[in-house]
């Protein structure tokens, strides 16, 4: 039986291209900053967010990570939205490594109120911990893959800048933004001081991440790659990869944002699921499960059964995901699976 | 003019026979554990709480902490209700000292709902990080020191306790809720693991508070508070003083709060202040200001000036507290005054 | 059968003086800053050691740990003389508070080369901590009390300085290097830029430290006090015992170090024990068992026995300390006591 | 002009079986636990060390960092070798990352005295940590890469066990000391509880180490794999390589061997220049600048510009290393460069 893997775009393997790229990749030793394929690839990063300088990791929670590190002190606090990947899906890394405690604000589709944000900020008081950094989320993960509008992210950065306070965003896929509102990616990311993006996820490139921001930033999110162990030699061999993924995949996410869009439309027809179209802005369809016979949990395992692979978000919730590996046939052989199991009922 | 200190009840200074009783304490070095008087106190405080030991601190955020840190491993989440004092006050130090990460979860007057508390509960995964602690807060500070209903406590820490969680209580007023609940403290705090609870609030001691739980917990405990800097020498000196506290001090918070009760009707009386009378429980007043002329902060300016002391706690919010050195005569003083300032509005 | 405490000079209990300075005691609440005493005894500390200003604390090591979290940022290197109070003695607080890496440097008699300091200091490599803080001791506790020289805390202060990093002082008890000099305790540590000190052991008061420093670093300090839970409230009624103490207490430490010395030279007199009477410049005799049929904490526990209380501190050495409870005449019996035990010899 | 790099085995680069195996490699989403090249890369480490699991892991010291994280908890002590890797060029990891405090005992030619390290563990004492974790290195880096008498990590090991203590090898060439000796891996490690060793040294993969130990060991290391952004997705692309490294370039080290004897033996014969034959056990030549015209570092600079690279190690010190990317032939004129720039003196 072949698989449908609507998991995550996380699953997505390299293409022909990146096996090439990788096979006939340049290296050097990263540590020494002489891996001229790294060095290319984080030019061109940068290049392409809008920023100075950047700087290759081994995973997106990685990148956040030394964005944490590099903007705060321990025992500063960091606002986060409630939901954000950063304070949910990082095994508590900002408390664990940081030493910074989290200000978690509620978001409307990832999108925080820049007046909670405002008010969120800490008084100057010895009981206090000092507001240390504001991070952002675009697309918003947990919201089913919501683009957060340019000018939510613009108030909301202004006003931590208002108090001096830096602002990061997680853009694991914000790709998947820049192509879903036609406008190109330094333009969303013009407001926050530094971005981590993922070549890993839709881009589908086997392994890494980029940090981008100001070159001082960078520098010192160097330091704190080293100390979680991010620095790695012959790293060329992976951005090679990169490189093909930020030529050659970028504009190929519409494709799956189109897929992502006819799941929803045809799950929407399935009695016993909903979805909020809303909500499918990119290449995500979060699934209520509003059959009384199922729990999301349960129907995940039911499908996979079946073959069609897909995430439970919570007991009634159920996350599917487009990627270059799922065709158009895929999907609609996907939507004929789950309208047959959810209809059949729990065995 | 003569102020009435309506700020806090940490404002409290020691009465003649706690004065006295520091004159004659008996001491040695209490690192050594040979401090007689802190070690009776120990016994005491545990005794009352019904709890196997007890350890001397010299704050109660350094109780708090020390538990969290007893209690947990770095990298662990603590559930906490998102006003906590553990949260809000205490300078970030969960995730500053003990390196875990909050997880809020909203109450109302401080009770947290044992079924949001059983969903904040991390299930295994290895993005997630593990549940460390269940903290609760009795009396509850942000909500103008409401009493938490015993039957939440049990339930929370039985849905903790179900999935093998240790539950603390921030008790610094806890006898203020075991007053205002006719119930005697251990009963209150029955259900929980270990409780913090402190000397130098209502109880009026100079300094401590008290860290109660099992021998085990305590012993633990006493290499945390060496770590925070809290293991003092012949701190029998304060102690003997908290002894005289726990005799004398705890049935007359009645007085305190049948004071709060009265301050509270004489502000709702006066235009432009609100007082939700349900909150007003035990020796707080958390007042609303709804005179459009003034700001919380303002207000709390002017009456400084007319030798009323009380806290803003918020742009619209002001919070007033009885204590001892606070009589029925000064609440009618300064019910007077506020009455006279916020009708005058801002100069 | 009468206790000579020969273990640490923490064991002091206060004077009448002191006793009735804390009955008296003017008091307010120093989370606030309104306790006058504690107000007035920080002025004084920070007068008596020339720096700008100063903090009351609960303990020594609370004023250490303090004095590290301000001058570091997490992630940095912290040189410390190999036998340090604040490495050896302190549960690992510059890791586990500050997350900072020890660099022990040994010293002689605590007096670290300089020049073995500055070749500590780290390059500037992207595997490599920043070094962010030195730390000196005076006296010197694990040494026997030795007096480092003013002329290297100079010289080591200046290898740090010129690399633009600060320097902290753990003088727990500088006032025994000041006495034992005879120079003001100011121009001791005029070279480093912060010093905790003892108000506790030598001096006699029943708790409480004092760190010192520049205005901007006290301020700092401040907010890590609350962190670790050292912001006590009425505090004025142990500051009034340590303005006793900084009044009436110093100039006597002169008959402690008579006191040592005399015991020093009676116990070179005992077979099977030794003293470098080198190292006895304070109220410390750090003597070494040479009997084979004695370890020192079998002679420790058998002096126990005998009403000579003593602590070990190695296989075969024993500390034993003078302070203001332990009379001329306690020191004979002492050394008759400890004669006789060493010449028994185990039973 | 070719450079003769004999910096470090990290800038080896990968082979063309090495290419091809990443370029076929079949990938999953190894954080799904799914990749099956990853897998059978574990399985092979797990078999070669004679442990019963392993964790692929981007660099050796987020393997090292994973070993602390998961063998300790915050506030506990490390033992580790003066010298050591996991100290000196780790970004103060320890500390920053698992708040230990490390406890150096210095080592000759890496090993450390057992009896040196059963003394530095820690007594039971509310001012001490717990020592919670013994680390040793094999090779050794600083000393040159002499190998560590597997008797003396046993002694250790047994120490370290015998109070209920764990250790961790920093094993990142225990290959080369398995050559050296003539031995399996598995013999030298079998005495300590968890190894990391690198691919992406003298083994040439591009990038990639492993951690190994007891299958619940692995399971926990798994979650601080994840939490320093080490859960990399298609990793099977370098684990490709690490299966071909494991395959065919473990007994060639020997050649690396062979040829840094050679190097110091004619290192040896250039006045100016010295080393200890005793220490050049594996693949590197530690070498003294006696020649009084030269520092270690001007020495490299000038090397540099004739096209020999190799690093300063300290202000007299230089560290070359060979590997598969330098041949005999490479070495000889390594030799007559390194001949000609010393006598020729600083210009």
């Amino acid at each position: 039986m072949r698989l449908i893997d609507l998991r995550s775009d996380t699953v997505t393997r390299p293409t022909p291209e990146m096996r090439r790229a990788m096979y006939e990749a340049e290296v050097g030793d990263d540590v020494y900053g002489e891996d001229p394929t790294v060095n290319r690839l984080q030019e061109r990063a940068a290049e392409l967010l809008g920023k100075e300088d950047a700087l290759f990791v081994p995973t997106g929670t990685q990148g956040n990570q030394v964005a944490v590190l590099t903007h705060t002190r321990r025992g500063e606090e960091v606002i986060v939205e409630a939901e954000a990947h950063v304070y949910i899906y990082e095994v508590a890394g900002i408390a664990a490594l940081s030493g910074c405690q989290v200000k978690p604000v509620p978001g409307v589709n990832g999108a925080m109120d820049p007046e909670a944000v405002a008010a969120a900020i800490r008084e100057d008081n010895v009981h206090y911990p000092r507001t240390g950094l504001v991070c952002v989320e675009n697309t918003h993960n947990r919201s089913g893959g919501c683009v957060v509008p340019t000018e939510n992210i613009a108030a909301v950065a202004g006003a931590a800048h208002r108090r001096g306070i830096p602002v990061h965003m997680d853009g694991a896929r914000i790709f998947n933004a820049a192509v879903a509102l036609g406008r190109p990616a330094a333009e969303l990311v013009a407001p926050v001081d530094s971005v981590m993006f993922c070549l890993s996820k839709g881009l589908a490139a086997p392994v890494g991440s980029l940090l981008v921001g100001s070159r001082d930033f960078i520098a010192e999110a160097r330091r704190h790659r080293k100390l979680l162990g991010g620095g790695m030699r012959q790293a060329g061999v992976l951005a090679a990869a990169g490189l093909v993924a930020l030529e050659l995949m970028i504009d190929r996410l519409a494709d799956d944002h189109a897929n992502a869009r006819r799941l929803a439309e045809g799950i929407n027809e399935i009695p016993g699921l909903a979805v909020d179209m809303a909500t499918v802005q990119t290449n995500m369809v979060l699934t209520e499960v509003t059959d009384p016979r199922w729990t999301a949990p349960a129907l995940v395992q039911a499908l996979r059964e079946e073959g069609v692979l897909c995430n439970a978000t919570g007991p009634q919730h159920i996350r599917l995901v487009t990627h270059k590996d799922v065709t158009a046939a895929d999907v609609e052989i996907a939507l004929a699976t789950i309208d047959q199991v959810v209809k059949a009922g729990p065995q």
